[in-house]
Parts: C-alpha cells; structure tokens; sequence
C-alpha cells in the first residue's frame, strides 16, 4: 500500500477488529498481520496500542462534540429528538469498542476518564435542555424529581444499550433506530397531545 | 492463618481486590501478596485465575437464583418491589466486578456468558411477572408497546447502574437504595392511586 495511506489503513483495521472482537483481545501484532505488515512498520506510525486507542477515541469524540455541542435548544419537537439520538447512535455503534470497556478504559488512562466524563456530563445537559424545551411548548409534563430521574436514565441508557445489546444477543449488528425508541420510551409518559401521537408512531415503525 | 480458612480467605481478597480495582487489574501474584501467602500456595487452592472468577460467580449466582427465582409472583405492591431491587442490588454490590468487565467476562468465558444471559433472563421474566401482578391489581396503568420497554429498560439499568456510577463518580461506595429508586422511576408514571403516592414517599427518602 501507498505510504502515506498507512497510518489511515492501521487505524481502520484496528477499530474494525477492537469492535469485533474487544479491545483488549486484540494486540497489535494482529493488527499488523491482517494488514500485511511488519510490527515494526505499526509502531513506527503508532508507538504504542494506547497511541492508537487515543487516535481512535479523538475521532469518536471529535463527532460526539460536534452533535452535543449545539447553542442550546430553543424548540424541539419529538421527530428531531428521534433523528438526533438516532445520529449520536450511529456514532456510539461506530466506535463501540469504546462503549464495551468504558470502566477498564477509564481506569486505564486518566486522560481519556476525563473526556469520557465530560461527553457523559454535555450528554446529561442536553437531555436536561431537551425536556426543558418540549415542556415550554407544552409537549411535556412532568415533576421535577421525574425530570431529574428521566435525565439520568437517558444518558445510562445511551451509555449501556450496546454493551446490553451484546451481552443479551451476540452477533448482532448494532440497532441504533431501535436504541432511540428505548431511550425515547424513558419520557413517552410524560408527552402531551399530538407529541404522544408522533412518539407512537415512530415506536411502531421501527422496533 | 490455619490451613483450613486459607481457599476461603483467598477467595474474600480476591473479592475485595477485584471489586476495588477491577479484575484485569488486578494478578493472582497480587492476592498473594496481600494475604502474605507464596503464589504457590494459592495455585494450590485455586489453579488459575479464572478458577477464582468462577468460585466467586458461582456464589454470586446463587444469591441471584435465590432472589429471582420464586414460584411467580401473585401479589405485588411498590413497597414489596423496591425491597426487592434493594436486596438485588446489594449482590450486585457485593460482586461488583463481575458488572464493570460484564462483556469482557462473557467474551472470554462461554460457560460464564451462559449464566450471564439465563440471570438477564430470568430478570426479564421477573420484572415482567412484577409489572403484570401490579396491573392486575390496579396499581399500574400502561400499554403492551409501553411495558415491553419498561421491561428492557429495567433490566438495562439494573444491569449497568453501578458501572455507570462509578464512571460518573470515582471512589464512592454503591448506592443500592438509589439505584432502586432509579429503576422504580422507569415505571412511577405508569403507577395509579396509592401505588404512586407510596412511589413518591419512597423516593424523597431515599434520593
């Protein structure tokens, strides 16, 4: 392969395999082996495994920070939660290596149990913003200690749907559509009117 | 210390080691050092490291079947539910390892991934059979579409409360009472009459 390509090809294939099969079942020697080249030519571009983790984790991060990072949400109505959960679902099951071994990640390094915290900390924020929107337009009513809970649940849920996914059902592709409508069906109670209508809808259309 | 207490003495550090620090972390060397006994000697008692994950699952298993598995549930009330996840949580507590490296210890053990799935299970079954009994009764209000998710969501959040915690907010002990809350709460809006003011009580004691 081209040279300059290189370090774009190691990277594919490592979070190809760290998704397949874990990241802590995969060395690097095995990610050199399925692309052909030497150990050595593999830590010439990336120094060590964690080097090639942290590339990998930036990329996750780099989207997740583009679609939680917004300027707060004046309006929102049931369809666009969906299509927004729907996208940082994408995002999670791209890169869910990540989300198989968040606590051993953590552990492992300080740097990244900071970044993983504050993506969990923005992801509370705008559930929180969330509901506060669809509650001034009246599309939702709900107790504060209800609210709190729901915003808590939201983003455990976001946070463990692949990782549940995999213990309850092995082998199979990641359902972002369907992870949506659970996460969605954590605040279903507590829509009003035409909203309950629109959240009907879409549960029925893709579970 | 006498012969006779050492299995289980290796068995309680182990424990303790692997819930405080996570079982990757943590080598049999480790635990011998701890228990200021020659790696030898726990070889003896304990083969290999996975041996002393099983030991240690197997009575973790035990309490769970021994909660989960009654003979159906007849009657049900909000204040009998809770005491009920409490008394779940706390195990999970207590082997709280065994739910930070959940998809780690099923990928590398097909007998553990077994018993994972038939507990996951069974606590479908269970939450399932405790929603119906309290529909029965006219406790709870909600649709097929509506329990289906409750019931998945009940047992995701059971599942993945403590690894959540503990990525959330480093260094404090388990919290079962409120992860018991935390999980009611998935259903209090479906609750109906005294059933919800009982949810209530419950939740501002115990936040």
């Amino acid at each position: 392969m081209s040279r300059s390509r290189t370090p774009e090809r190691i990277a594919e294939t490592a979070l190809a395999l760290f998704n397949a099969f874990g990241e802590p079942n995969v060395t690097t020697n095995r990610i050199a082996d399925e692309l052909e080249i030497s150990p050595g030519n593999l830590h010439y571009h990336f120094r060590t495994k964690q080097d090639l983790i942290d590339t990998l984790f930036s990329r996750f991060e780099h989207r997740m920070l583009e679609l939680l990072g917004g300027d707060g949400i004046d309006e929102a109505d049931v369809e666009d939660a969906w299509l927004f959960l729907h996208l940082v679902f994408e995002n999670i099951a791209a890169y869910r290596f990540i989300y198989r071994d968040l606590n051993e990640l953590c552990t492992r390094s300080r740097n990244l149990r900071r970044r993983i915290r504050a993506i969990l900390k923005l992801s509370m924020r705008t559930a929180s913003d969330l509901l506060a929107a669809l509650e001034r337009s009246g599309q939702l009513e709900a107790m504060a200690l209800e609210r709190e809970s729901a915003v808590r649940n939201i983003v455990l849920i976001s946070s463990y749907w692949i990782a549940f996914d995999q213990v309850m059902e092995l082998d199979v592709e990641p359902r972002p559509d369907r992870a949506a409508i659970q996460v969605m069906s954590l605040v279903s109670p507590y829509l009003r009117g035409p909203a309950r209508e629109q959240f009907e809808h879409l549960a029925n259309a893709y579970r």
